[in-house]
């Protein structure tokens, strides 16, 4: 039991002016008990967290990581997409063990943990590598297997046998461990065939998880599947029939067709809108002020640490209610409480969580900052400042109703081991 | 005397694989010995730093600020440009004070210092008692009047008046602390009359000092001085001699014609770009690509807090480094060593500064990153990770020789009163 006593809860952000005072009760790993400052009679046993001058918001969600990717911050900026990828990212990422990915995996979620995120979902290989680092920090996830075949038979083949066994992995983890969730991840419409695609399809359709997949990040491949089926990348995928009657969380969406952005609408899409990632690589800007006008679900990512290059979604959440603003030359679209909800409760709603808000009944998946921090500073506006002004620094975090971070330090790790070994699994990969 | 050994020194940004440890050594305001690591004798009764898993950056220099500002921190936000500046933020100015600007001040310069930053150029009123906090704090600065006559006769001769008062007060303030700089500050052309721009101009040349002015932040403000003068902004500037014979540095800059950036070009007048704040106010995007390949002097500056609404610079330098890839598509413009150079060797420049990089004989303005931070984590490119994943929080700041910020905590305020002071002097604002 955990009690949290007269702490700013920041649980409006349509109406910041209504946040206040709270004594906030968590038991096993839900909230249980809301109740103004002061009024909560505190059982006994319980840890008892003073929040005078802390407040408390829900704990962010990533809708877009690659964590193992973490070791690869730094190692190739300001290149040509083709160069980067060909000449740098994928030979180094033939290099990867599962050594590389665990070390990579730590430090993401430290990274993450210490920022304010609760949650990630994620997309890459090496999957009982990553579940057994995140089972060991306690943090939430949903993970999915990359799939690729390049419309090779073979290939596919092997992917989907492969895609077979992460699930059960992963299936396996939940039971064991309700942080991990399942996901199935066709990598992107360029990159797998329409079999596959369909096979994803079906296969989170059986198995009641999410579909996570890239689409639309740049104009070239979207000209690729144009030449091929005649179809913009919705279109081929919408009568494949892959968005039906599932979760889709669809990464970038950066450049959409009218007729696309009514398949996000009718089929209820997700986007994952990756603000950083799509500007460092040049891919370029998502409408999101139009989505937003369409009532299109936005939810928030940050990429891998190859494309941004960290995890703070606190960055994303600044950029995504900045450049907007700045592009079409209008400083009311997007405004602070869009951007904090796409960080929080629409991003749950994506991956099917019971958190994103603190009420009573949900995850304990929280986030208490110091107030004594000058960048949010005066106190009055805090809301704003978890938009605008907030550098990430966050003090305490409660992941499942275990505190993980406690005056920001890690619990569930040890730090300074965790950057030696990405120290040397950085060597490992680049000699 | 310091004398900070083992480090590792950022002093090449174009070559960071030449970046290596080193020591140093600090006498008085100046760095006056660089060498190997291991290699400098230390001076009896030298401060030492242990330099080892840390590295040594130029301090960053702020070139665009409202310091008192900070107090209007989330005062107002996601609203229309007038509605902004008619219904809160004028109205807000109004009742400014003295005290309010000391808290406003104290607050800022702490925020820059724990964020890497050591001088900033500002433009605001109640000099006075901006130089009382920036003394007490020890940092650097660069400071002018704002001058407004609307074009108002009277209004005109009492802002003279004041101006050179202000002046008077600075080159006082100079004279006992060097830390303390002038520059004349005629605050924007549609603000301002052909008069009070040429008296600024030749007050300026007259006293050796930089001008600060607003240029070309919005569209509606060009298209005003169109329609009187039938130039655009710099070309009218420049029809008056404005730009002849001193150092200018013109905040913002985000809509230029071609002729204008001949202007910019042949009068060497240094752009201040402000990425977050014409970003969050719908000003627009700045060519930043185009200055640098016409080989204009471009620099940094995060305005003040009520537009971006923080001062971390180092957010600026990712603003910056990757917007203009986004909206360009192409991710090969604006390198790392491009966007560091800004905020630090060409700031420099624009203000007759003698610092923005680490040599001997240069200024003592220095910034010491604790590298077990996961957003330098893996520490080979750390050149990288100040651009696109460094959170701004630093450990230690030199100014001038002196240590300003030690282990994260300020050395020359007592923080928690300065944040009292700052809750203080918003609440007298806001009632």
């Amino acid at each position: 039991m955990i009690a949290i006593k007269n702490i700013l809860l920041l649980n409006n952000f349509e109406e910041p002016q209504k946040c206040k005072k709270s004594d906030i009760l968590i038991e096993n790993n839900l909230i249980t008990k809301i109740c103004n400052a002061g009024d909560l009679k505190i059982p006994e046993g319980a840890t008892i967290i003073d929040g005078t001058k802390k407040a408390i918001m829900p704990g962010l969600i990533n809708t877009h990581t690659h964590i193992p990717m973490t070791i690869f911050r730094g190692v190739a900026d300001d290149l040509p997409l083709m160069d980067w990828l060909g000449n740098h990212i994928w030979p180094l990422e033939a290099k990867l063990d599962e050594e590389i990915i665990h070390a990579g995996t730590m430090l993401g979620c430290m990274e993450m943990i210490k920022t304010g995120t609760v949650a990630f979902n994620d997309m890459y290989f090496f999957t009982d590598s990553i579940i057994k680092a995140v089972e060991s920090v306690n943090m939430r996830c949903t993970l999915s297997y990359g799939l690729i075949d390049l419309c090779d038979e073979e290939k596919r083949e092997s992917e989907m046998n492969s895609q077979k066994d992460v699930l059960n992995s992963l299936e396996k983890a939940h039971n064991k461990n309700e942080l991990i969730n399942a996901a199935v991840g066709p990598h992107a419409p360029y990159t797998c065939s329409a079999e596959l695609l369909q096979h994803a399809h079906d296969l989170a359709k059986e198995h009641n998880v999410p579909m996570n997949i890239h689409m639309n990040e740049t104009e070239d491949e979207i000209k690729q599947i144009k030449e091929k089926t005649g179809l913009r990348p919705f279109e081929f995928l919408n009568s494949l029939g892959v968005f039906d009657d599932i979760n889709v969380v669809a990464a970038h969406c950066v450049h959409v067709s009218e007729n696309e952005m009514k398949i996000l609408k009718d089929k209820n899409i997700y986007v994952s809108h990756n603000p950083l990632s799509n500007l460092k690589l040049g891919s370029g800007i998502a409408p999101i002020p139009t989505y937003l006008k369409n009532n299109i679900n936005v939810t928030l990512g940050t990429d891998g640490c190859a494309s941004n290059n960290n995890l703070n979604l606190f960055e994303s959440i600044k950029a995504c209610a900045t450049i907007h603003k700045g592009v079409q030359q209008d400083s009311t679209v997007v405004k602070v409480s869009e951007v904090l909800n796409m960080a929080t409760k629409n991003a749950s709603k994506a991956l099917n969580y019971n958190s994103g808000e603190i009420k009573e009944g949900m995850w304990a998946d929280l986030v208490i900052l110091d107030l004594k921090n000058p960048t949010l500073i005066p106190n009055k506006n805090i809301v704003s400042h978890l938009a605008y002004s907030f550098n990430g620094v966050v003090e305490t975090v409660i992941i499942n109703g275990k505190i993980v971070l406690e005056d920001g330090k890690m619990t569930t790790m040890d730090e300074d081991k965790v950057y030696e070994k990405a120290e040397e699994a950085y060597l490992n990969l680049v000699n």
